[in-house]
């Protein structure tokens, strides 16, 4: 086939597939999540040139929430889907992902655009010669939607969807159909890197709104700071340690917001979640007469069931579209420009520090009487491991009694928590895992060990992407909590109920299943306090080379404070 | 509380989930899929004291996949997720059934409506208090939708949407909101058996068409009948067996028919895909002067890429919304009656047969050179197969090499083939496996084997649910072809592309993993002809009253012949 004319037009032609893929990687992007299918396979040949590599994950839901965890620890990331049957099964995925503010850049391998013209009774169509239907109802799940369909439009779309995937933190959703794979298009837009800064305040509103925050900073006698998910999710975490540290004013995160401040920090002083805080946490936050909310997101599992007690009166709130003042609304004006100026402005010395309280990983002895004194509780568990974790560790916990127990850890610096709060997916944490563990090697000149809480309930869900650590050498630390069945279910309803139950599985047993080599795992069973302590002094267990699978057991009945406040008011 | 005075009007108060398991059971319905979710568990109390189970799959898609099967067998399902985060899950399995016209009453626990009303941020919320978004993404999957808001309302939106569900034979989508789940409702309707009838056609009309047919049907010298998916799915089955019965005329399936038509009888002439067919089935089909098919679908993978060639001058279309006499279109008429008096009126006499072919079971011996003489090929396998099925036996297979193996096994009387083979997702069969067989156990007086077919790469997605089966105490037979990948990927494009190899597992050992208890399973590993053929010979593995799980070696470059004729046209 000659070249058509457009093509001769053209400086540097490159395909489509090659130049999209160029383009994941200059954004930092190295693995490509997903699952083969046959409208995706030709574009899946440019990922190897293009400096990437595919992790090939077992099915599409988990491959979504993997590309969420990749995401959230390295910056952004790619998922690549087949035309209906696999577009709809990450779903799921992408709709937490929309939820809780995480970039994914989702490729949908789609029928040729004359087979759609046609409207084609292909497979994986609902027969009805429809194809906009699978995009449509993608689209209320992404922040902008683009079709690749005319070769002298696509350099532009691609760019487009990647910037906003990128700035606005959520899944853009991009179709790339067979016929559009090898198309050529302009390649020396690739000399031009992306634009990937956000849109600047307009610098005298901004100035403004700096000077209103430095006033009532001044004004406070027991002003505080409580960071929560956006400033993760909205790239203003530099600008929040900044703040914290040259203002040394006493602060809290709520749950989502874990692992955005410095834990080791003398002025950290723990999680603020309603009723579900420790009584000192709620007393200094609830006592503050200013509150510094960064990128709040007062979901029901991040405030305890609306227990949230701060006086908006009392509030200045740092948003990545809008900054509100009490109830003085500034559209338009982005936290991270306001921080920075807010703390190149901060005199310190006017600010009255009244400092909050000092959270200890204090592993709880006692028993209440239900359990042995020598059975893992969840009281004494997650202090225990706050002083097993180290620096630059990366940690993933569930929905369940993990995202809830992690409260009641203490952090090293620079710890990174993933977790799921508002979206709240059981099965998310071990695929996201997957992701996690991916981002960490992909970091580069780092060393971060990755680490898994999740339940029993919640791991039969997604299970299989252990395959996929696997078969990408990837060596995290997984916990299962063997509690029999959904703990955070039986919390809210039907305690005893058998629906709540889940199959008793071996669970180690499947680490071999999935296919790991002798050397590439080492399993671990732990049922009391002291073989827990006997694993967090084993030096070998925590810096071993491999895939470390732990089996906890738990009893049945117990659950951290938090899920217990939260789940009562849940009921209601 | 007192009880309000709706309440008090009424004859017969039942609560909400009580009408509505009541009501599932009415129709047949015993297995309840699903997951517990926290907004759905209250309802989940009423599933046992309504004569119904519950099912407890390991994750949404699953138990979507799993509903789709339990509703091929046993004639519609129930599948229950929660809100967002469940139903979104199951989204790929739900549309599988719309495509392929599987009937799900898909039942989705959401938050109270007083919270939707306050656009509450729940968890399982894109955070946006739009309450809305999930069901209008399910809409296009559902023939009806209905939202239980209103209690006045609820019980006819109940029965509406059930009756829908079958006599459209597709998907319903039903909101049932926690407060919604113990409103009182007029528990008398459940007096009245709910109306499943079809609706009848027009007398005139529907004479008018029978005429038409039975004079092509006298007139034609070559007649043959061709049955395709709708009417299985349109239940339409009892017709078709008295037409190819009392015809005695030549009767092929399409691949999505297989398993419509009693295969033993001897006018029955196997399986037509069009380029994809053994050359005497497509001489003999292409060749007629007369086709009557009934309920075609005529997609890609059901005519190995489109390559059907029969005349639409010789073909008469039996419809469930219409028939089609040539170019001629008849709406409004279903087809059940139409064959009905077709039947009833047709002299056998008058009809001019003859004969096609008759196809056996012969496993081919032969070696193409590239395999050993011993090994297991696709061309020896089908055909063996059909010696050891049984009368009664429910094959399943997977989207890859077995969905277009079983062209070339012959059944016994009365085996039913489940299959996806238009919306083709991989995972589907493992899953689906699961729901064919409690409904399996759920047919009063039948005792029915259970048989899967699939391959590695399909197996990988969907695996844990034969956790759900151990936890059913099922006992299907399980074949897993062990092939190192995708094959069927392979046949489209990328041969020998790492993108089509699976992580390698140790498959046998999932199912000791998964809980399996000793004398809950038995498993094997055949690697040649020899072996295969011992496991056929052996009783024991026959009508063992426990999971069996066989481990089955073919090469990863062979291929079912209808593979690659569909495959080869389809890289087009």
């Amino acid at each position: 086939m000659a070249p058509d004319i457009r093509t001769l037009s053209l400086k540097k032609p490159v395909d489509v597939a090659e130049y999209l893929f160029r383009r994941l990687h200059e954004v930092g992007i190295r693995a490509v999540h997903g699952v083969p299918g046959d409208y995706n396979l030709v574009a899946l040949d440019y990922v190897e040139p293009a400096g990437l590599y595919w992790v090939g994950n077992v099915n599409e839901l988990n491959a979504g929430y993997a590309a969420d965890g990749y995401a959230r620890v390295k910056g952004i990331s790619a998922l690549v889907t087949t035309f209906g049957v696999g577009e709809l099964s990450a779903l799921n995925a992408v709709a937490g992902a929309y939820s809780e503010y995480v970039p994914i850049v989702h490729i949908v391998g789609t029928p040729s655009t004359s087979s759609q013209q046609q409207g084609a009774l292909l497979h994986h169509t609902l027969g009805n010669g429809n194809y906009s239907t699978f995009s449509e109802m993608s689209k209320p799940l992404a922040c902008t939607s683009v079709y690749l369909t005319d070769p002298s439009d696509i350099a532009s779309q691609i760019d487009h969807a990647i910037r906003e995937c990128y700035v606005q933190s959520r899944p853009v959703y991009m179709t790339l159909p067979q016929d559009m794979v090898q198309q050529k298009i302009e390649g020396e837009r690739l000399q031009t890197p992306l634009d990937l800064s956000f849109p600047r305040n307009d610098e005298e509103k901004e100035d403004y709104v700096v000077d209103v925050v430095l006033r009532a900073l001044e004004a406070a006698q027991r002003a505080i700071i409580l960071v929560d998910a956006c400033a993760i999710r909205h790239r203003a975490l530099s600008e929040t340690h900044a703040l914290v540290q040259q203002s040394g004013l006493p602060t809290f995160v709520a749950p989502m917001g874990k692992s955005a401040v410095d834990e080791s920090l003398p002025n950290y002083c723990g999680v603020y979640a309603g009723d579900g805080s420790v009584p000192e946490v709620r007393v200094r936050v609830e006592s503050a007469d200013l509150v510094l909310t960064i990128g709040a997101i007062k979901s029901d599992f991040n405030t305890a069931g609306f227990t949230y007690r701060v006086n908006q009166l009392n509030t200045i709130d740092f948003h990545s579209r809008y900054i509100r003042v009490k109830y003085a609304e500034y559209p338009g004006v982005r936290m991270n420009g306001v921080l920075r100026k807010v703390v190149e402005r901060l005199e310190k010395s006017s600010l009255c520090i009244q400092a909050g309280p000092s959270p200890h990983n204090n592993p709880s002895e006692a028993s209440d009487g239900r359990f042995g004194a020598n059975t893992i509780t969840h009281a004494w568990f997650w202090p225990a491991l706050g002083h097993w974790l180290r620096q630059n560790d990366i940690v993933i916990t569930e929905t369940g009694t993990s995202n809830f127990g992690i409260w009641e850890t203490r952090f090293p610096a620079n710890v990174t928590l993933v977790s799921q709060v508002l979206w709240g997916s059981i099965g998310y944490a071990t695929a996201a895992c997957q992701g996690a563990a991916s981002a960490a090697k992909d970091l580069e000149g780092a060393d971060r060990r990755t680490i898994l809480f999740t339940g029993d309930g919640s791991f039969q869900l997604t299970c299989q992407e252990v395959s996929t650590m696997l078969r990408n050498g990837l060596n995290p630390i997984i916990f299962v909590i063997c509690n029999a069945g959904f703990t955070i279910e039986r919390s809210i309803h039907g305690e005893t109920a058998g629906y709540n139950d889940v199959q008793p599985w071996r669970y180690k047993d499947l680490v071999p299943a999935f296919g790991a080599q002798e050397g590439q795992y080492k399993q671990y069973t732990v049922k009391t306090k002291g073989e827990m302590q006997a694993l967090f002094n084993d030096e070998q267990f925590a810096e071993a080379k491999c895939l470390r699978f732990v089996e906890m057991f738990m009893p049945k009945e117990d659950m951290p404070v938090g899920l217990k406040v939260t789940a009562g008011l849940a009921e209601r």
